[in-house]
């Protein structure tokens, strides 16, 4: 009986999924593009990671800038950069990806353009949706994230972040893009290196920012779809185009 | 002697103008915009205007929603839209940018595209950024405010409302945007009717919404260069295109 509940239950989760994934599909069709549910996970960093108290300390004047690669005792390994929890995993940049998938369930995706449509907006801070995005030889990491910095007052915060070196980062430009009831949105920026802190990143606001009733006016039905690009980088000699 | 010294007052702000004047089409100069410098003006509209107090009615569901024509007792007539003053002159919309020259001194600048430079952005909220913009046929005007709506957190929001009626607004789309420090920020949308409060699609957040340490980012030097373009509304056939 048990099982039976189960499979009834995985049928319906197929159904709910394959219905965003044609609403998304139907915003979308003109361009094309892959459409990729993302689901919410509740923030389970309660505990403050390597990362966080590297900073607090920095901030206390003890300790160099938050790097990775500075906080850990080899150089050649860095710490686990999942921003949903304090792992206690530690290894090669080369092995961050295989990491993230295995352990955390990170999906990845393939394609220069996709559409990350993030579901369950209503849920309350914090909360992340995460995935993985593979383009032009690199792996890039894509947080959105509902924090309360002002409390009582969620927003939504949308970075990018290469899994490699900061001077691997700046080849790339990542554009964010949201388009919906006659608004669009765009937000463009080179990407930071994964060995930086996604937390800081999200802290200083130097990220797509939404406050939550722009991002209800971009939502439909609970869900946030965001069009992301990555290109190799053009920011430096468009700077004058506008 | 006090001649002499205003004079020099006067030069001294010349060379300030020319020199932000200079900067901003060194930024801008590839694409051989107009640059407008906007100096700032602090907010005086302590007492309530008539679309505010007709705003706290409508919450109190005593009134129908905040558009002039509905408050006014002469229909034909639209009170003073200037956001930064409680004016008491009313008349009809053919002269409200001829009210808006003449007694606020509001600058109109003609062109389809424009930089609009706003000084000193470190003044503290509440402060306003306005001008008019003429083009397409139509004039426009350019609200950039600093406003605190969480308590020690001031925000800058950046909208257009076109001086014409909501249905001419539909007609129209306009783009603003950032561009510095690798970052770029675009928004697009429909521009509102001066019929409606500027003060409520501030408070809606259904314009540009910037964080002090975003703003900083694309600020040079306390100005902050923002591009301004006005199309004919396309912004429905392309929705899917992304």
């Amino acid at each position: 009986m048990l099982f039976f509940t189960q499979c009834f239950g995985a049928v319906l989760d197929l159904i709910h999924l394959r219905f965003q994934h044609y609403k998304a599909k139907r915003v979308f069709s003109a361009a094309g593009q892959l459409v990729c549910v993302v689901n919410p996970t509740h923030s389970l960093k309660y505990a403050p990671t390597r990362c966080a108290a590297a900073q607090a300390s920095t901030e206390q004047g003890t300790l160099p800038p938050c790097h990775h690669h500075e906080v850990v005792h080899d150089p050649q390994l860095v710490p686990c950069t999942c921003p949903l929890f304090s792992c206690p995993w530690e290894g090669h940049l080369e092995v961050v990806v295989s990491h993230l998938r295995q352990t955390h369930r990170i999906n990845i995706l393939q394609g220069a353009e996709i559409v990350f449509l993030a579901t369950d907006m209503h849920l309350p801070a914090p909360t992340d949706w995460i995935i993985m995005h593979s383009c032009l030889g690199h792996q890039f990491l894509l947080v959105l994230r509902k924090q309360e910095k002002y409390e009582g007052h969620p927003q939504f915060f949308a970075t990018m972040m290469l899994i490699g070196t900061p001077s691997q980062a700046n080849n790339f430009t990542y554009r964010l893009e949201l388009n919906r009831n006659q608004r669009r949105l765009k937000w463009e920026a080179t990407p930071r290196s994964i060995l930086e802190c996604v937390d800081s990143v999200i802290s200083d606001g130097d990220c797509l920012v939404l406050n939550t009733s722009l991002a209800q006016l971009f939502s439909d039905n609970g869900s946030l779809a965001i069009g992301i690009a990555i290109t190799t980088s053009k920011v430096h000699s468009t700077e004058a185009e506008m």
